[in-house]
């Protein structure tokens, strides 16, 4: 399976997108483009999206490449694509999110947990729905739990003793307060190329983020999430991959 | 989780049945009265029943009475219940296995596969399908084959070095040849528990089956199926597991 | 697919009930019995139970003996049983809720639409969704609406010029304002058959319910609600029913 | 919805595509550019793809724009697009073929059926698959059905009386026995545009069939059948439109 490239070169901050997002004979996302471009991977687990072949063929190749899989977890929605909440009791959200962790375990090596879409957006409020995510990834041996910061779902991760990896995003607009620019306001995407790679030099240089008023913010930010979704998507994700490499090591 | 119950008594042979043949509202096995009865439980993973919760219980419950897990995989086909073939290609079919292995593998230890309904009557002449099986137990870390001895999947999977489970039936008629009864002729079923009993009596302490003209035939088997989706099934296995238990041990 | 049997002598109130609520292998509904009892069959449409080949044998069944037909329509969610809330845009509740009425229509003449499970309950209340059910018994050709009286969803049918069905529950205890008591508190079922028989017949003739403090309720009820999802639910359901028949003709 | 275009100009021959065959967040088919081009349009219908709302959407525009709707049925296989052979009885093909259509009729009026995937080529020679397609299409109202002329289901459908539709391909190969050339072999496919315009103009307007080896033969075609599932079909597709499009009325 091996495309006879070499690993890709180390980079100074960790850069994750979502991948695997097809279903049989769709897809969404530009698999390979996206794996010479991450450094994590947020494989998705067939509940919103992720056939079992699909799922397979992106963790070999992470694997080829050097590019660590994290369980890209959801409701059960697939024709939603996990966009929807849907209000499912805690003990079932747990034992699916195992489920969706072991599936994805039987292609790769799994080294951290990541809500997906609305299921994502829920556990930054939603108590019982971030303890039974929590519940999962204790379950399952005690994974990294990646989201946004300042949510329920980090909060309660930390207190759990889990490792955690807050994100930031590379290409959304922040407030001065460093949340994010709801999608119907000015300012919700960054505008070009340009103003996507400045933003994940000065995260990834400073840890500061330029909000929509010019303001630098200080986030707390580990990895910084890459979309792969659409041609321009995938062409912002490699300049920041450029931006962030780190010089060849000239002895190798 | 635990009933207080004390573990099984040990039996002279190995007892297997289908459990977590459920769908979320939906039941279809008495898996509590089967995780009496048997020593090996092929749990379902989710492709033709078997949602998430019921997995997780009956794993938990399977390993307090020291009841060994199997992956009980099929056809993507809930629908159907995983009954009717489905002409899957090899890589897909692999794919899916594992996958639902590694399912299954989020809530207990998996020691066996075993494939279920059509895709169980397949794999005995169809040669694609039963590699592809075998190619998803040697991926899943050489894992041992449960099936019908005689057919390919058995003879394929000893071929790449795997451990088989040959299988017995505890209520289907034998003809002269060790084959089953076909379901549409007299003596398909077994009459009676007493039947039954004899059955499993005589294979477990003679490695005999008394096929429906009489003749005593000798058949490999390392396990004995029973079922458990009647009442009459449920009591058909409890005096199966009666009649193989071990005698209590006096000093305990 | 006829049994012989006359149909049912009528009854002097309309009695509904959910049925082929089952998938595949699996049942949940006692179909065949629920038939010999209501005037109205809440027919699953595939998206929280039902699958083609059980929903044209209920429609079929249920033109022989003069029950007519509802479209029990649900989110889509067969895991869930349509019972967890799922916050679905309007446009797609109203297309989905469209689908199964005419899928269900491939099988019989459909008379009016009935939400089940947490939909039901949604659109108590949730008036986005609630209007995108209307929207979709008007598209479907000004379906009648079934559901609990004092909601949105009955509000809104009657707006926009939708026949209403308000039901009541046949087992369910009442608050002295009319409402269910919620089923965490004592009185939330009645007690006995008697109790049931005593709902149907007070309601039935006299158009009021007995709260459980003793209360007479008037409450609007076009329709009664009977379960059918245990023996004990099956056996309240026909004590009701025959409770409720009109004298047999005379001279037929 | 209407996007202000005047209606199709009609062309000598009805060309025919499948359409609608996305799933939630997914997409395949270019709809909106196939409307511009089909006369008939085989909407998927939710099992091996087709959501309700682009169904929806789909059947609209289609009305807008004068082209009929055919129900173009499948397996219940949205993993695999119904590409896969499932051997299912012919009970319940029946009765999902008849939910499907019935479900396509919630958005508009269906004037035929035509297999999709899997289903489409089994019965051309599985004479149970094709009589239980015929079966719904007789209890769906006598649709007309279209297929490859020379199999069975087209045969068992004039046998039933019903209409049928035989369909030739704008872009396959064919054999001079009138048969397709197989996807393995050289030929299969058409070269280039003008190859299928050409196919297009002999069959509009001789009824014959241009061979692999040169040879024309005579081939039964009611209609043509167009992909549109990549931007060189939908080329290809506007083309064969031009091509067959009837001259502009002057008068009007």
């Amino acid at each position: 399976m091996s495309d006879g490239r070499a690993p890709l070169r180390s980079v100074s901050f960790d850069l994750n997108a979502d991948l695997a997002e097809g279903f049989g004979t769709w897809s969404l996302t530009d698999d390979d483009a996206l794996l010479d471009v991450v450094t994590s991977a947020n494989v998705a687990c067939g509940f919103h999206a992720g056939d079992a072949v699909t799922m397979r063929r992106v963790c070999a190749r992470a694997a080829e490449r050097g590019v660590r899989i994290g369980a890209q977890v959801s409701y059960r929605d697939l024709a939603g694509f996990g966009r929807r909440f849907l209000d499912v009791d805690p003990e079932t959200l747990t034992a699916e999110i195992l489920y969706q962790i072991g599936a994805l375990r039987a292609f790769g090596t799994v080294e951290y947990v990541k809500p997906h879409g609305a299921l994502y957006n829920t556990v930054v409020h939603h108590e019982v729905q971030a303890r039974a995510v929590v519940d999962a990834a204790r379950a399952a041996g005690d994974l990294p739990v990646m989201a946004l910061p300042g949510g329920r779902l980090l909060e309660f991760a930390a207190d759990a003793g889990l490792p955690t990896i807050a994100e930031a995003f590379a290409d959304r607009g922040y407030t001065p307060e460093g949340t994010l620019v709801p999608r119907s306001e000015p300012g919700a995407l960054l505008p070009d190329t340009a103003a996507v790679v400045e933003r994940a030099v000065r995260l990834a240089r400073d840890g500061v983020i330029v909000a929509v008023d010019g303001t630098e913010v200080a986030v707390r930010a580990d990895s910084l999430c890459l979309h792969g979704d659409t041609p321009e998507a995938v062409a912002n994700a490699r300049a920041v991959r450029e931006a962030l490499a780190e010089p060849a090591d000239p002895s190798s």
